[in-house]
Protein backbone atom coordinates (compact mmCIF):
# COMPACT_ATOMS: atom_id res chain seq x y z
CA UNK A 1 0.00 0.00 0.00
CA UNK A 2 1.72 3.36 -0.96
CA UNK A 3 0.92 6.54 0.76
CA UNK A 4 -1.75 8.03 -1.33
CA UNK A 5 -3.87 4.89 -1.21
CA UNK A 6 -3.25 5.34 2.99
CA UNK A 7 -4.66 9.04 2.47
CA UNK A 8 -7.47 7.35 0.48
CA UNK A 9 -8.62 5.35 3.11
CA UNK A 10 -12.56 5.62 3.24
CA UNK A 11 -14.02 6.59 6.47
CA UNK A 12 -16.69 3.83 6.20
CA UNK A 13 -15.27 0.23 6.10
CA UNK A 14 -18.21 -0.69 3.08
CA UNK A 15 -21.05 0.97 1.91
CA UNK A 16 -23.55 -1.36 3.95
CA UNK A 17 -21.08 -0.26 6.68
CA UNK A 18 -21.56 3.54 6.11
CA UNK A 19 -25.66 2.09 5.37
CA UNK A 20 -25.92 0.90 8.68
CA UNK A 21 -24.87 4.04 10.32
CA UNK A 22 -27.05 6.37 8.89
CA UNK A 23 -29.78 3.68 9.70
CA UNK A 24 -28.44 3.74 13.25
CA UNK A 25 -28.56 8.03 13.67
CA UNK A 26 -31.85 8.03 12.17
CA UNK A 27 -33.32 5.72 14.57
CA UNK A 28 -31.11 6.62 17.30
CA UNK A 29 -32.98 10.19 16.43
CA UNK A 30 -36.76 8.95 16.37
CA UNK A 31 -35.53 6.91 19.63
CA UNK A 32 -35.12 10.20 21.16
CA UNK A 33 -37.79 12.50 19.92
CA UNK A 34 -40.17 13.81 22.18
CA UNK A 35 -43.77 13.68 21.25
CA UNK A 36 -43.45 17.30 19.69
CA UNK A 37 -40.71 16.59 17.89
CA UNK A 38 -42.99 13.64 15.99
CA UNK A 39 -45.99 11.86 16.43
CA UNK A 40 -45.44 8.95 18.79
CA UNK A 41 -47.59 6.92 16.56
CA UNK A 42 -45.64 7.59 13.60
CA UNK A 43 -41.90 6.72 15.45
CA UNK A 44 -43.77 3.25 16.14
CA UNK A 45 -44.54 2.75 12.60
CA UNK A 46 -40.92 4.04 11.37
CA UNK A 47 -39.52 1.60 13.59
CA UNK A 48 -41.72 -1.02 13.22
CA UNK A 49 -41.10 -0.90 9.57
CA UNK A 50 -37.36 -1.14 9.89
CA UNK A 51 -37.70 -4.00 12.02
CA UNK A 52 -40.12 -5.80 9.61
CA UNK A 53 -37.81 -5.19 6.52
CA UNK A 54 -34.81 -6.32 9.06
CA UNK A 55 -36.66 -9.23 9.25
CA UNK A 56 -36.92 -10.52 5.67
CA UNK A 57 -33.14 -10.62 5.83
CA UNK A 58 -31.48 -14.10 4.98
CA UNK A 59 -29.54 -15.89 7.78
CA UNK A 60 -26.59 -14.60 6.70
CA UNK A 61 -27.79 -10.94 5.94
CA UNK A 62 -28.52 -11.15 9.78
CA UNK A 63 -25.47 -12.38 11.00
CA UNK A 64 -23.67 -9.57 8.88
CA UNK A 65 -25.89 -7.61 10.25
CA UNK A 66 -25.43 -8.74 13.65
CA UNK A 67 -21.58 -8.63 13.46
CA UNK A 68 -21.80 -5.12 12.15
CA UNK A 69 -23.86 -3.88 14.92
CA UNK A 70 -21.12 -5.16 17.18
CA UNK A 71 -18.42 -4.57 15.10
CA UNK A 72 -20.05 -0.41 15.84
CA UNK A 73 -21.34 -0.68 19.48
CA UNK A 74 -17.77 -1.62 20.46
CA UNK A 75 -16.27 1.32 18.40
CA UNK A 76 -19.04 3.67 20.07
CA UNK A 77 -17.77 6.16 22.75
CA UNK A 78 -21.01 7.64 23.89
CA UNK A 79 -22.26 4.92 26.75
CA UNK A 80 -26.10 5.37 26.00
CA UNK A 81 -25.60 5.05 21.95
CA UNK A 82 -22.99 2.39 22.90
CA UNK A 83 -25.88 0.55 25.22
CA UNK A 84 -28.93 1.54 22.29
CA UNK A 85 -26.60 -0.17 19.33
CA UNK A 86 -25.65 -3.11 21.79
CA UNK A 87 -30.23 -3.75 21.59
CA UNK A 88 -30.87 -3.01 18.47
CA UNK A 89 -30.56 -6.73 17.20
CA UNK A 90 -32.90 -8.10 20.36
CA UNK A 91 -34.93 -4.59 18.90
CA UNK A 92 -35.08 -5.71 15.31
CA UNK A 93 -35.82 -9.53 16.39
CA UNK A 94 -32.43 -10.35 14.38
CA UNK A 95 -32.07 -12.79 17.33
CA UNK A 96 -35.15 -14.55 17.21
CA UNK A 97 -34.27 -17.41 15.31
CA UNK A 98 -31.35 -16.60 13.99
CA UNK A 99 -29.04 -19.63 13.16
CA UNK B 1 -28.93 -24.60 -8.16
CA UNK B 2 -31.33 -27.01 -6.34
CA UNK B 3 -35.11 -26.64 -5.41
CA UNK B 4 -34.25 -25.93 -1.83
CA UNK B 5 -31.49 -22.90 -2.63
CA UNK B 6 -33.80 -21.36 -4.82
CA UNK B 7 -36.69 -21.54 -2.19
CA UNK B 8 -34.37 -19.68 0.01
CA UNK B 9 -33.01 -17.56 -2.35
CA UNK B 10 -32.96 -13.55 -0.10
CA UNK B 11 -35.67 -11.49 -0.27
CA UNK B 12 -32.86 -8.62 -0.81
CA UNK B 13 -29.44 -9.70 -3.24
CA UNK B 14 -27.37 -8.31 -0.56
CA UNK B 15 -27.58 -6.69 3.31
CA UNK B 16 -26.36 -3.66 1.33
CA UNK B 17 -29.08 -3.64 -0.67
CA UNK B 18 -31.69 -4.19 2.45
CA UNK B 19 -30.04 -1.24 4.60
CA UNK B 20 -30.48 0.84 1.42
CA UNK B 21 -34.12 -0.16 0.71
CA UNK B 22 -34.72 0.85 4.88
CA UNK B 23 -32.90 3.97 4.61
CA UNK B 24 -34.84 5.03 1.52
CA UNK B 25 -38.62 3.43 3.85
CA UNK B 26 -37.24 6.04 6.52
CA UNK B 27 -36.38 8.85 3.98
CA UNK B 28 -39.78 8.49 2.65
CA UNK B 29 -41.29 8.95 5.44
CA UNK B 30 -39.67 12.22 6.70
CA UNK B 31 -39.74 13.42 3.06
CA UNK B 32 -43.88 13.00 3.12
CA UNK B 33 -44.58 13.89 6.84
CA UNK B 34 -47.15 16.78 8.08
CA UNK B 35 -45.41 19.64 10.58
CA UNK B 36 -47.42 17.77 13.12
CA UNK B 37 -46.10 14.64 12.36
CA UNK B 38 -42.39 15.78 12.76
CA UNK B 39 -40.95 19.27 13.67
CA UNK B 40 -40.12 20.13 9.98
CA UNK B 41 -37.08 21.66 11.52
CA UNK B 42 -35.73 18.60 12.88
CA UNK B 43 -36.97 16.73 9.48
CA UNK B 44 -34.20 19.03 7.92
CA UNK B 45 -31.74 18.09 10.71
CA UNK B 46 -32.23 14.43 10.20
CA UNK B 47 -31.95 14.74 5.98
CA UNK B 48 -28.82 17.10 6.47
CA UNK B 49 -27.18 14.55 8.86
CA UNK B 50 -27.95 11.63 6.27
CA UNK B 51 -26.36 14.20 3.63
CA UNK B 52 -23.46 14.89 5.53
CA UNK B 53 -22.67 10.59 5.78
CA UNK B 54 -23.47 9.86 2.82
CA UNK B 55 -20.96 12.74 1.68
CA UNK B 56 -17.83 10.56 3.65
CA UNK B 57 -18.15 7.65 1.03
CA UNK B 58 -15.52 7.13 -0.99
CA UNK B 59 -15.60 7.46 -4.51
CA UNK B 60 -15.93 3.71 -4.93
CA UNK B 61 -18.82 3.41 -2.37
CA UNK B 62 -20.66 7.06 -4.23
CA UNK B 63 -20.57 4.75 -7.00
CA UNK B 64 -21.99 1.47 -5.69
CA UNK B 65 -24.90 3.25 -3.75
CA UNK B 66 -25.74 5.29 -7.79
CA UNK B 67 -26.33 2.11 -8.86
CA UNK B 68 -27.96 0.65 -6.02
CA UNK B 69 -30.38 3.51 -6.15
CA UNK B 70 -30.63 3.13 -10.11
CA UNK B 71 -31.82 -0.70 -9.79
CA UNK B 72 -34.29 0.39 -7.01
CA UNK B 73 -35.66 3.36 -9.19
CA UNK B 74 -36.28 0.90 -12.00
CA UNK B 75 -37.87 -2.06 -9.57
CA UNK B 76 -40.19 0.49 -8.32
CA UNK B 77 -43.93 0.82 -9.43
CA UNK B 78 -45.32 3.61 -7.06
CA UNK B 79 -44.29 6.69 -9.52
CA UNK B 80 -44.06 9.13 -6.71
CA UNK B 81 -41.65 7.36 -4.68
CA UNK B 82 -39.67 6.52 -7.96
CA UNK B 83 -39.15 10.31 -8.91
CA UNK B 84 -37.99 10.30 -5.07
CA UNK B 85 -35.44 7.29 -5.73
CA UNK B 86 -34.53 9.10 -9.16
CA UNK B 87 -33.94 12.64 -7.01
CA UNK B 88 -31.54 10.83 -4.27
CA UNK B 89 -28.46 10.83 -5.58
CA UNK B 90 -28.69 14.48 -6.71
CA UNK B 91 -30.38 15.31 -3.19
CA UNK B 92 -27.21 13.66 -1.79
CA UNK B 93 -24.81 15.62 -3.49
CA UNK B 94 -23.32 12.27 -4.66
CA UNK B 95 -23.16 13.68 -7.60
CA UNK B 96 -21.19 16.99 -6.96
CA UNK B 97 -17.87 15.48 -7.53
CA UNK B 98 -18.76 11.88 -8.77
CA UNK B 99 -15.55 10.67 -10.73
Amino acid sequence: MTCWETALTPVYSSLTHALAEVLVDVLWFIEGSEDEQMDPDDAVKVLEGVAHLVRKLSSDQRSELIDLLGTMAEAESDPARREFLEGLPEGFGLLDDAV
